[in-house]
């Protein structure tokens, strides 16, 4: 059919899609409402094709010295090992057009390995790209056009738990061990880390430490680098073996130069990680507040003011309808939602807030009885448990409906960025402003959803989704999508955002970095990926390249 | 008097004393009580010699350029700014023994007077030390012998509340602020960053950040990391200018970086610091549990059961003993302490915990309230807020009493780590043993107090005061306390323990950070520095220099 069989410890049964998210067999369809709400705003698309890769001839590959451990060039694994998962390595591999496979997919299963293959990449200058889910959104594993010999180091050998410490609530495991795996490992035993992101059923914890990801239950439980308290990491002039330690005023923080490090300082092989006794109960209440402004006020009050959720995710208006449509639209409680929105004639307006208490029975209704009474003087009105069970449910399936939206033609992609709450507004209506504009000449304005995640007490995430009319030029829908990234790029900077809240910097990213470290400390991180890769072989063209890549 | 005046925003009508803690006239007299416990376990001690600077001949300073900003060359003043706070300071001071005064003070008011001292230094060869509050105790401060002309940078011309963002709860502050302006500035406006190191008094902002201090009540506010969301920094070759952001996956964290640098990559001038509205109430409970087991049990318990609390700390039996002798020995409450303990018949092994709790009247009653549950299985008896009011109140005041331990002719140091739960008890016993040793022919074995605070999830810091005979040729006195320090080193690295939990490295923990960091991390590091200060001018001696500097 197509398909690779990719087998890790987390899928062993079931295969992995070559074109699009996830599994094979699963699926979020575009509901009809939701279909209507596009065509309404940006007219009939074109469908876009699918491509069977089981009938092309992939290129040959470049020929390899022994790396000294597993490595395969066989064309299917080959192409599953060649994009992530961002908008145009959807389009490159739902048309064919993949412009650059690795010339080989290496499988080390321990340290020794894995230096085997560094050292023959030092040796014979091999462009390396550590593989942990394949589900960067930023072009973090995708082999440059014009780079040397790649090869895919797939860390999948360097799974699952090796320790647990009851006493500290540390567990060590491999940087390969994916979402459910490690979810699994520690639940047998009690324990839980509690890292959701979006990604979660297929990236793995040494892309998470490689890209600072939070997941989607950060406020309970912190971004991973509050997760991480040791890591080693094996670099191609070097070895980091950091101990797991609580907090240290010894000199900066190493393992802070390795969060975030996007494969660039080496390769992560296994952390320490700071988890849990699993909780008694998991609560999630949905809300409707009157307007964005009270929206954004009653989320800072209850951050600022200690309310000890697990959860806060705040739509705007635009999403809060299309949630109604496609989440709510085919629940028994849409007609409820709307209407209480059309009684008190609010409807454009009424934006959605989920709000998630976990531990102890008592503990969660105490939060949440706390979080009524300081949401109170925002003009809330609490809708029960319903929606949040919904969206529960459904939170690791929504990437799927990005494969949907593709078959009809409408492309849509999420970006996202921090802002101190004082830079809210100003980032809300520049960012949107410049996604808004039409994709392309004759085309309707963009509808832009976002929402508000992961709070802190001095600022928040702002999270966008966008939608065009995807053309069925693979080549043009990447052009116009690259032109919407570099307008928003831009417009994030100008408005004072970070240019990732938790997608990381990869390779789309990188030609803005300097804007944000600054010069010199663009200078400083290039410094000491030198010192640890003097030859350039691990990831060179991602976090600290200035080449522009988004039409790779 | 041989006392310089020494001015600065907090201390503008107080004089710094020369040759010990703090402010002249302020003081923390031993009690008999100490002084016969100390005697009984030591034997009596020589009296400690006080040295008059007033009267002494300073070396002459070395020619040295214009600094384009105010400079002294006045011996006082370069006295005033030759060492740190640790012990062999206060010998050096104290018996007029040091051995080598930074050959001027120059006092840069902004950032273009700071470069040009820099670009100077870049020059001229110069060694530069930045100067914040003087309370190094770990020699980060000190001139070293070996050293070009040095110049220390007095930083209190960057002082002052610059910015408060009310919405997102960010200060911005000059790095030169000490504590009580720093807080009378924010407490002003209704606002506390609630940083409260011992050194709070004296100390600064920018010295907070280059050592990674730790507050006394960090369990409720967090690490100086933890506050930190924006900094600016000024380094001989480059300037970092790092924004607030509430958190960021735009690479690796080059603000964690410079907090815990110690000077060495460059001059912290600023930063944007998460602050909070001032709390209504803080109340501090004493608890005696049964012995240390328990204790160690029951903080664990409160750590890791969520318990709200602002404030965790544990001392062992012998440190209750002494805080019964040395605090609550002048306390009304003492007595009924007494009585408790032997009505008990535990005297010897009970050990005393103080909880706080901060924010509403209400939140901190709740808080303490679930502190008596979580700590009850664990024999807890609780006293009250006496001893807890006693505490805060002389809690910035317990560095004068080794001032006048030193006037008898007994001294002491204390030193810390941190630590997973798990290896809580080897450290506490491998580092007592350690320093327990006789530290000298003919010396009784070294009393060792330690308690537990700064408590994590994961883990725990351990702080260890302990007391000696003071020889008074100083050079032996320096001697045998460098002799105690490096057998603390290695036994807190062979339990698995950091070199520091919130004192830094400074020049005395140097030689030792290798160990921690792995020769390729130490590496890593020393490239930043090369990056930021090619030519070596800044604090090369501190934290990535492997020379054993204990004794110069």
């Amino acid at each position: 059919m197509g398909h690779s069989k990719i087998t890790s410890s987390a899928s062993a049964d079931r295969q992995l899609r070559l074109d699009g998210w996830g599994f094979v067999g699963e699926g979020f369809a575009a509901s009809s409402e939701l279909l209507a709400w596009l065509t309404e705003r940006l007219g009939r698309p074109q469908p876009f094709g699918s491509f069977d890769p089981a009938g092309a001839e992939a290129p040959a590959p470049a020929t390899l010295p022994d790396l000294g451990c597993a490595t395969s060039i066989e064309s299917l694994d080959r192409l599953a090992h060649a994009r992530g998962r961002g908008f145009p390595d959807l389009v490159r591999l739902r048309s064919g057009t993949v412009p650059r496979l690795p010339d080989a997919v290496a499988r080390p299963v321990d340290d020794r390995e894995l230096e085997a293959v560094l050292t023959a990449g030092n040796r014979e200058g091999l462009r390396i790209i550590p593989w942990g889910g394949g589900t960067s959104v930023t072009g973090g594993v995708n082999p440059p056009t014009d780079a040397a010999p790649v090869v895919t180091v797939d860390l999948a050998g360097f799974s699952g738990l090796e320790h647990l410490d009851e006493v500290s609530g540390l567990a060590t495991l491999g940087a390969g061990t994916t979402g459910p795996a490690l979810e699994a490992a520690l639940q047998a035993k009690g324990w839980t880390l509690g890292h959701f992101p979006q990604s979660w059923e297929l990236s793995t914890l040494g892309g998470w430490i490689a890209t600072r990801s939070a997941g989607q239950e950060s406020l309970g439980m912190g971004r991973i680098e509050d997760l991480v308290a040791g890591l080693d990491l094996t670099a191609p002039a070097g070895r980091l073996s950091l101990p797991a330690l609580p907090a240290s005023a010894a000199g900066p923080d190493l393992r802070q130069l390795v969060l975030g490090s996007e494969g660039r300082f080496g390769v992560i092989t296994r952390a320490a990680l700071r988890v849990r006794p699993l909780a008694d109960c998991q609560r999630v209440e949905a809300v409707l507040v009157p307007d964005w402004a009270s929206g954004v006020a009653a989320s800072r009050a209850l951050v600022q003011g200690d309310v000890p959720l697990q959860l806060l995710r705040l739509s705007d208006a635009s999403e809060t309808q299309v949630a109604m449509t496609v989440g709510l639209g085919r629940s028994r409680f849409a007609p409820l939602v709307r209407g209480w929105l059309k009684l008190r004639g609010i409807g454009d307006q009424a934006c959605l807030m989920l709000l998630g208490a976990s531990g102890s029975h008592r503990h969660a209704e105490t939060t949440l009885e706390a979080a009524r009474t300081v949401t109170r003087p925002h003009g809330t009105v609490w809708l029960g448990a319903g929606p949040g069970r919904h969206w529960l449910a459904d939170r690791f399936r929504h990437p799927y409906l990005r494969d949907g939206l593709f078959d009809v033609g409408f492309g849509t992609e999420t970006l996202e960025t921090a802002v101190p709450w004082s830079g809210v507004d100003r980032l809300y209506r520049t960012v949107g402003e410049a996604l808004s504009q039409p994709s392309g000449d004759g085309e309707a304005p963009t509808p832009v959803l976002c929402h508000l995640s992961h709070p802190y007490r001095d600022g928040v995430s702002l999270y966008f989704t966008f939608f065009f009319r995807c053309p069925q030029d693979p080549d043009l829908a990447v052009a116009r999508w690259a032109e919407m990234k570099r307008r928003a790029n831009d417009a994030i900077q100008a408005a004072g955002g970070t240019l990732s809240h938790h997608h990381g910097i990869g390779a789309w990213h990188a030609p803005w970095l300097p804007q944000e470290t600054g010069d010199d400390g663009w200078r400083v991180l290039r410094q000491v990926a030198k010192e640890l890769d003097p030859h350039g072989i691990l990831n060179p063209h991602v976090l600290l390249d200035r080449t522009d890549r988004l039409e790779e």
